[in-house]
Protein backbone atom coordinates (compact mmCIF):
# COMPACT_ATOMS: atom_id res chain seq x y z
CA UNK A 1 0.00 0.00 0.00
CA UNK A 2 1.96 3.02 -1.06
CA UNK A 3 1.24 5.67 1.09
CA UNK A 4 2.90 9.79 1.22
CA UNK A 5 4.53 9.07 4.35
CA UNK A 6 8.24 8.08 4.73
CA UNK A 7 8.75 4.76 6.09
CA UNK A 8 10.63 4.36 9.05
CA UNK A 9 13.87 3.11 9.87
CA UNK A 10 14.79 0.72 13.19
CA UNK A 11 17.80 -1.54 13.39
CA UNK A 12 17.44 -4.42 15.94
CA UNK A 13 20.44 -5.94 17.47
CA UNK A 14 21.43 -8.49 20.22
CA UNK A 15 23.74 -11.58 21.27
CA UNK A 16 23.31 -14.82 19.09
CA UNK A 17 20.74 -17.29 20.56
CA UNK A 18 18.77 -14.38 22.49
CA UNK A 19 15.49 -15.26 19.97
CA UNK A 20 15.92 -12.42 17.68
CA UNK A 21 14.61 -14.31 15.00
CA UNK A 22 11.32 -15.83 16.79
CA UNK A 23 10.59 -12.12 18.35
CA UNK A 24 10.90 -10.68 14.73
CA UNK A 25 8.30 -13.23 13.16
CA UNK A 26 6.10 -12.96 15.97
CA UNK A 27 6.14 -9.63 15.59
CA UNK A 28 5.02 -9.36 11.65
CA UNK A 29 2.08 -11.62 12.48
CA UNK A 30 0.90 -8.56 14.40
CA UNK A 31 1.34 -5.59 13.16
CA UNK A 32 1.41 -4.46 9.61
CA UNK A 33 3.28 -1.79 7.81
CA UNK A 34 6.41 -3.21 8.70
CA UNK A 35 8.72 -5.59 6.84
CA UNK A 36 11.99 -6.91 7.12
CA UNK A 37 15.17 -6.47 5.19
CA UNK A 38 17.30 -8.59 3.74
CA UNK A 39 20.75 -8.93 4.33
CA UNK A 40 23.42 -10.22 2.15
CA UNK A 41 26.29 -12.44 3.16
CA UNK A 42 28.65 -14.58 2.31
CA UNK A 43 27.96 -17.63 5.06
CA UNK A 44 27.16 -20.84 4.07
CA UNK A 45 23.00 -21.08 4.40
CA UNK A 46 22.04 -22.91 7.28
CA UNK A 47 19.75 -25.91 6.92
CA UNK A 48 16.23 -24.59 5.90
CA UNK A 49 17.59 -20.94 5.08
CA UNK A 50 15.78 -19.80 1.87
CA UNK A 51 17.56 -17.23 -0.63
CA UNK A 52 15.71 -14.13 -0.95
CA UNK A 53 13.96 -14.79 2.15
CA UNK A 54 16.25 -15.63 4.90
CA UNK A 55 19.30 -14.04 3.48
CA UNK A 56 20.57 -13.03 0.00
CA UNK A 57 23.63 -15.43 -0.55
CA UNK A 58 26.59 -14.18 -2.02
CA UNK A 59 29.74 -15.12 -2.87
CA UNK A 60 32.88 -13.42 -1.46
CA UNK A 61 33.55 -11.79 -5.30
CA UNK A 62 29.56 -10.78 -5.63
CA UNK A 63 29.96 -9.16 -2.32
CA UNK A 64 33.04 -6.95 -2.80
CA UNK A 65 31.79 -6.09 -5.88
CA UNK A 66 29.15 -4.56 -4.13
CA UNK A 67 30.74 -2.90 -1.38
CA UNK A 68 33.21 -1.38 -4.45
CA UNK A 69 29.87 -0.24 -6.19
CA UNK A 70 28.55 1.24 -2.39
CA UNK A 71 25.15 -0.84 -2.66
CA UNK A 72 25.94 -1.49 1.06
CA UNK A 73 23.96 0.60 3.77
CA UNK A 74 26.05 -1.02 6.04
CA UNK A 75 28.25 -3.91 6.45
CA UNK A 76 30.76 -6.03 8.47
CA UNK A 77 32.98 -9.27 8.99
CA UNK A 78 32.09 -11.52 11.62
CA UNK A 79 33.55 -14.58 12.42
CA UNK A 80 35.10 -14.67 8.69
CA UNK A 81 31.64 -14.04 6.80
CA UNK A 82 30.81 -10.74 5.23
CA UNK A 83 26.92 -9.41 6.15
CA UNK A 84 25.79 -6.51 4.76
CA UNK A 85 22.46 -4.69 4.31
CA UNK A 86 21.38 -2.90 0.44
CA UNK A 87 20.57 0.31 0.62
CA UNK A 88 18.26 -0.01 -2.40
CA UNK A 89 15.86 -2.48 -0.80
CA UNK A 90 15.72 -0.04 2.61
CA UNK A 91 14.75 3.02 0.68
CA UNK A 92 12.24 1.23 -1.60
CA UNK A 93 10.24 0.08 1.13
CA UNK A 94 10.46 3.36 2.89
CA UNK A 95 9.58 5.35 -0.13
CA UNK A 96 6.75 2.87 0.02
CA UNK A 97 5.68 4.19 3.15
CA UNK A 98 6.64 0.84 5.17
CA UNK A 99 8.88 0.70 8.20
CA UNK A 100 11.78 -1.38 7.82
CA UNK A 101 13.59 -3.39 10.41
CA UNK A 102 16.95 -4.12 10.03
CA UNK A 103 18.48 -7.42 12.43
CA UNK A 104 22.35 -6.28 12.28
CA UNK A 105 25.17 -6.36 14.91
CA UNK A 106 26.54 -3.90 17.20
CA UNK A 107 28.90 -2.27 14.68
CA UNK A 108 26.45 -2.38 12.23
CA UNK A 109 23.95 -0.71 13.97
CA UNK A 110 26.41 2.02 14.87
CA UNK A 111 27.00 2.84 11.28
CA UNK A 112 23.46 2.96 10.69
CA UNK A 113 22.73 5.43 13.25
CA UNK A 114 25.78 7.71 11.61
CA UNK A 115 24.62 7.30 8.12
CA UNK A 116 20.51 7.43 9.39
CA UNK A 117 20.48 9.53 12.83
CA UNK A 118 16.72 8.68 12.91
CA UNK A 119 17.08 5.22 12.51
CA UNK A 120 15.68 4.00 15.97
CA UNK A 121 17.83 1.31 17.95
CA UNK A 122 16.55 -1.88 19.56
CA UNK A 123 18.70 -4.25 21.76
CA UNK A 124 17.09 -7.30 22.60
CA UNK A 125 18.68 -8.87 25.65
CA UNK A 126 19.04 -12.51 26.91
CA UNK A 127 17.70 -12.43 31.14
CA UNK A 128 21.13 -13.50 32.02
CA UNK A 129 24.22 -14.72 30.33
CA UNK A 130 23.53 -18.37 31.48
CA UNK A 131 20.09 -18.02 30.18
CA UNK A 132 21.44 -17.82 27.05
CA UNK A 133 24.12 -19.87 27.29
CA UNK A 134 21.46 -22.44 28.05
CA UNK A 135 19.62 -21.60 25.24
CA UNK A 136 23.10 -21.89 22.64
CA UNK A 137 23.28 -25.09 23.86
CA UNK A 138 19.83 -26.04 23.29
CA UNK A 139 19.84 -24.92 20.15
CA UNK A 140 22.29 -27.24 19.42
CA UNK A 141 23.91 -26.56 15.82
CA UNK A 142 26.95 -25.01 17.37
CA UNK A 143 30.65 -26.63 18.84
CA UNK A 144 31.48 -25.92 22.20
CA UNK A 145 34.39 -23.71 21.17
CA UNK A 146 31.96 -21.53 19.15
CA UNK A 147 29.58 -21.58 22.12
CA UNK A 148 32.02 -20.09 24.28
CA UNK A 149 33.26 -18.02 21.16
CA UNK A 150 29.68 -16.60 21.56
CA UNK A 151 29.02 -15.70 25.01
CA UNK A 152 32.21 -13.93 24.87
CA UNK A 153 30.68 -11.95 21.85
CA UNK A 154 27.59 -11.45 23.89
CA UNK A 155 29.41 -10.00 26.51
CA UNK A 156 31.00 -7.26 24.53
CA UNK A 157 27.67 -6.69 22.74
CA UNK A 158 25.55 -6.22 26.26
CA UNK A 159 28.24 -3.54 26.97
CA UNK A 160 26.80 -1.61 23.53
CA UNK A 161 23.45 -1.77 25.02
CA UNK A 162 23.57 1.98 25.57
CA UNK A 163 24.55 3.42 21.82
CA UNK A 164 21.00 2.00 21.52
CA UNK A 165 17.35 3.88 21.91
CA UNK A 166 15.57 0.81 23.62
CA UNK A 167 16.68 -2.50 25.20
CA UNK A 168 13.80 -5.44 24.96
CA UNK A 169 14.60 -8.13 27.78
CA UNK A 170 13.60 -11.32 26.49
CA UNK A 171 12.71 -13.49 28.83
CA UNK A 172 9.00 -14.08 27.32
CA UNK A 173 8.93 -14.60 23.56
CA UNK A 174 5.17 -13.42 24.17
CA UNK A 175 5.83 -9.94 26.06
CA UNK A 176 8.54 -9.31 23.81
CA UNK A 177 6.75 -9.63 20.82
CA UNK A 178 4.34 -6.90 22.76
CA UNK A 179 7.26 -4.48 23.48
CA UNK A 180 8.92 -4.22 20.21
CA UNK A 181 5.00 -4.26 18.50
CA UNK A 182 5.17 -1.49 20.71
CA UNK A 183 8.29 0.53 19.99
CA UNK A 184 6.90 0.21 16.17
CA UNK A 185 3.44 2.12 17.14
CA UNK A 186 5.06 4.81 19.64
CA UNK A 187 7.60 5.70 16.93
CA UNK A 188 4.87 5.99 14.63
CA UNK A 189 3.17 8.18 16.78
CA UNK A 190 6.22 10.41 18.01
CA UNK A 191 6.92 14.03 17.35
CA UNK A 192 10.26 14.65 16.07
CA UNK B 1 3.18 -4.26 43.89
CA UNK B 2 6.24 -2.14 45.08
CA UNK B 3 8.96 -2.68 43.09
CA UNK B 4 12.68 -0.54 43.01
CA UNK B 5 12.08 1.14 39.74
CA UNK B 6 11.07 4.80 40.29
CA UNK B 7 7.41 4.94 37.86
CA UNK B 8 7.61 7.07 34.57
CA UNK B 9 5.26 10.09 34.38
CA UNK B 10 3.28 10.46 31.60
CA UNK B 11 0.84 13.95 30.17
CA UNK B 12 -1.82 13.97 28.05
CA UNK B 13 -3.76 16.41 26.86
CA UNK B 14 -6.08 17.06 23.77
CA UNK B 15 -9.13 19.67 22.98
CA UNK B 16 -12.29 18.79 24.80
CA UNK B 17 -14.67 16.48 23.21
CA UNK B 18 -11.41 14.37 21.72
CA UNK B 19 -11.93 11.59 24.18
CA UNK B 20 -9.19 11.63 26.54
CA UNK B 21 -11.23 9.88 29.45
CA UNK B 22 -12.55 6.73 26.79
CA UNK B 23 -8.88 6.12 25.87
CA UNK B 24 -7.67 6.13 29.09
CA UNK B 25 -10.51 4.17 30.92
CA UNK B 26 -9.80 1.75 27.55
CA UNK B 27 -6.22 1.60 28.07
CA UNK B 28 -6.07 0.72 31.66
CA UNK B 29 -8.20 -2.15 31.68
CA UNK B 30 -5.47 -3.53 28.93
CA UNK B 31 -2.36 -2.27 30.71
CA UNK B 32 -1.20 -2.74 34.43
CA UNK B 33 1.54 -0.99 36.49
CA UNK B 34 0.15 1.74 35.51
CA UNK B 35 -2.57 4.61 37.32
CA UNK B 36 -4.20 7.76 36.66
CA UNK B 37 -3.24 10.72 38.94
CA UNK B 38 -6.27 12.66 40.57
CA UNK B 39 -6.51 16.36 39.96
CA UNK B 40 -8.12 18.61 42.09
CA UNK B 41 -10.46 20.91 40.84
CA UNK B 42 -12.68 23.98 42.46
CA UNK B 43 -15.36 23.32 38.95
CA UNK B 44 -18.81 21.34 40.59
CA UNK B 45 -18.59 18.08 39.84
CA UNK B 46 -21.02 17.10 36.52
CA UNK B 47 -23.73 13.90 36.85
CA UNK B 48 -21.71 10.68 37.38
CA UNK B 49 -18.55 12.42 38.51
CA UNK B 50 -17.41 10.70 41.90
CA UNK B 51 -15.28 12.75 44.78
CA UNK B 52 -11.60 10.97 44.81
CA UNK B 53 -11.70 8.77 41.63
CA UNK B 54 -12.74 11.80 38.74
CA UNK B 55 -11.22 14.46 40.83
CA UNK B 56 -10.93 16.18 44.24
CA UNK B 57 -13.40 18.71 44.21
CA UNK B 58 -12.30 21.45 46.64
CA UNK B 59 -13.53 25.04 47.59
CA UNK B 60 -11.64 27.77 46.04
CA UNK B 61 -10.29 28.58 49.78
CA UNK B 62 -9.29 24.90 50.02
CA UNK B 63 -7.54 25.59 46.56
CA UNK B 64 -5.48 28.48 47.55
CA UNK B 65 -4.80 27.57 50.33
CA UNK B 66 -2.84 24.23 48.80
CA UNK B 67 -1.62 26.98 46.21
CA UNK B 68 0.32 28.95 49.05
CA UNK B 69 1.47 25.46 50.84
CA UNK B 70 2.54 24.34 47.87
CA UNK B 71 1.14 21.26 47.24
CA UNK B 72 0.29 20.94 43.35
CA UNK B 73 2.80 20.00 40.64
CA UNK B 74 0.95 22.14 38.80
CA UNK B 75 -2.46 24.12 38.42
CA UNK B 76 -4.22 26.08 36.20
CA UNK B 77 -7.37 28.30 35.67
CA UNK B 78 -9.90 27.45 33.39
CA UNK B 79 -13.07 28.47 32.13
CA UNK B 80 -13.01 30.41 35.48
CA UNK B 81 -11.97 27.17 37.84
CA UNK B 82 -9.26 26.14 39.12
CA UNK B 83 -7.46 22.42 38.39
CA UNK B 84 -4.57 21.49 39.76
CA UNK B 85 -1.85 18.07 40.54
CA UNK B 86 -1.15 16.70 43.86
CA UNK B 87 2.63 16.40 43.78
CA UNK B 88 1.98 13.99 46.90
CA UNK B 89 -0.20 11.46 45.11
CA UNK B 90 2.37 11.37 42.09
CA UNK B 91 5.50 10.55 44.30
CA UNK B 92 3.98 7.94 46.22
CA UNK B 93 2.64 6.24 42.68
CA UNK B 94 5.82 6.42 41.13
CA UNK B 95 7.80 5.18 44.38
CA UNK B 96 5.80 2.38 44.19
CA UNK B 97 7.10 1.77 40.71
CA UNK B 98 3.96 2.44 39.29
CA UNK B 99 3.84 4.92 35.86
CA UNK B 100 1.28 7.74 36.51
CA UNK B 101 -0.84 9.93 33.90
CA UNK B 102 -2.00 12.94 34.15
CA UNK B 103 -4.71 14.48 32.01
CA UNK B 104 -3.82 18.28 31.95
CA UNK B 105 -4.58 21.14 29.55
CA UNK B 106 -1.72 22.59 27.13
CA UNK B 107 -0.39 24.84 30.02
CA UNK B 108 -0.25 22.50 33.07
CA UNK B 109 1.44 19.84 30.67
CA UNK B 110 4.47 22.35 29.89
CA UNK B 111 5.05 23.22 33.32
CA UNK B 112 5.17 19.83 34.27
CA UNK B 113 7.84 19.10 31.59
CA UNK B 114 9.88 22.05 33.20
CA UNK B 115 9.93 20.89 36.48
CA UNK B 116 10.26 17.03 35.52
CA UNK B 117 11.79 17.15 32.24
CA UNK B 118 11.84 13.30 31.59
CA UNK B 119 8.06 13.69 31.68
CA UNK B 120 6.76 11.93 28.42
CA UNK B 121 3.67 13.99 26.78
CA UNK B 122 1.25 13.09 24.71
CA UNK B 123 -1.15 14.76 22.50
CA UNK B 124 -4.78 12.94 22.08
CA UNK B 125 -5.75 14.88 18.31
CA UNK B 126 -9.04 14.80 16.42
CA UNK B 127 -8.97 13.42 12.76
CA UNK B 128 -10.51 16.69 12.12
CA UNK B 129 -11.78 20.17 13.92
CA UNK B 130 -15.65 19.43 11.73
CA UNK B 131 -15.16 15.91 13.61
CA UNK B 132 -14.26 17.20 16.87
CA UNK B 133 -17.09 19.77 16.90
CA UNK B 134 -19.71 16.98 15.85
CA UNK B 135 -18.49 14.99 18.89
CA UNK B 136 -18.94 18.15 21.09
CA UNK B 137 -22.71 18.28 19.96
CA UNK B 138 -23.54 14.32 20.46
CA UNK B 139 -22.17 14.61 23.82
CA UNK B 140 -25.01 17.62 24.50
CA UNK B 141 -23.34 18.91 27.67
CA UNK B 142 -22.59 22.16 26.80
CA UNK B 143 -24.38 25.26 25.14
CA UNK B 144 -23.84 26.35 21.88
CA UNK B 145 -21.38 29.49 23.29
CA UNK B 146 -19.51 27.09 25.50
CA UNK B 147 -19.11 24.53 21.99
CA UNK B 148 -17.81 27.51 19.99
CA UNK B 149 -15.86 28.48 23.04
CA UNK B 150 -14.52 25.07 23.20
CA UNK B 151 -13.69 24.76 19.58
CA UNK B 152 -11.86 27.84 19.67
CA UNK B 153 -9.62 26.75 22.48
CA UNK B 154 -8.99 23.77 20.71
CA UNK B 155 -7.42 25.49 17.31
CA UNK B 156 -5.05 26.98 20.03
CA UNK B 157 -4.18 23.69 21.77
CA UNK B 158 -3.71 22.28 18.34
CA UNK B 159 -0.79 25.03 17.98
CA UNK B 160 0.83 23.61 20.84
CA UNK B 161 1.17 19.83 19.78
CA UNK B 162 4.92 20.64 19.16
CA UNK B 163 5.66 20.79 22.90
CA UNK B 164 4.56 17.21 23.24
CA UNK B 165 6.65 13.65 22.39
CA UNK B 166 3.73 11.79 20.56
CA UNK B 167 0.65 12.27 18.74
CA UNK B 168 -2.29 10.05 19.02
CA UNK B 169 -4.87 11.03 16.41
CA UNK B 170 -8.26 9.55 18.01
CA UNK B 171 -9.74 8.11 15.15
CA UNK B 172 -10.87 4.81 16.38
CA UNK B 173 -10.74 4.40 20.14
CA UNK B 174 -9.61 0.74 19.87
CA UNK B 175 -6.39 1.87 17.94
CA UNK B 176 -5.75 4.96 19.91
CA UNK B 177 -6.35 2.83 22.71
CA UNK B 178 -3.69 0.66 21.57
CA UNK B 179 -1.32 3.24 21.00
CA UNK B 180 -1.08 4.81 24.10
CA UNK B 181 -0.49 1.30 25.81
CA UNK B 182 1.87 0.92 22.92
CA UNK B 183 3.67 4.27 24.26
CA UNK B 184 3.54 3.27 27.94
CA UNK B 185 5.51 0.08 26.89
CA UNK B 186 7.99 1.76 24.48
CA UNK B 187 9.14 4.69 27.15
CA UNK B 188 9.32 1.44 29.82
CA UNK B 189 12.09 0.01 27.14
CA UNK B 190 13.57 3.32 26.53
CA UNK B 191 17.20 3.90 27.30
CA UNK B 192 17.67 7.45 28.48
Amino acid sequence: MAESKLGRLFVMSGPSGVGKDSVLTAMFEKLSGVVRSISSTTRSPRTGEVEGKDYRFLTREQFETGIAAGVFLEFAEYAGNLYGTPLAGVNNQRLDGNDVILKIEVQGAHRVKEAAPDATLIFIEPPSLAVLESRLRLRATDSEELIKARLKRATEELECVLWYDYRIVNDDLSAATDALRAIVIAERCRIR
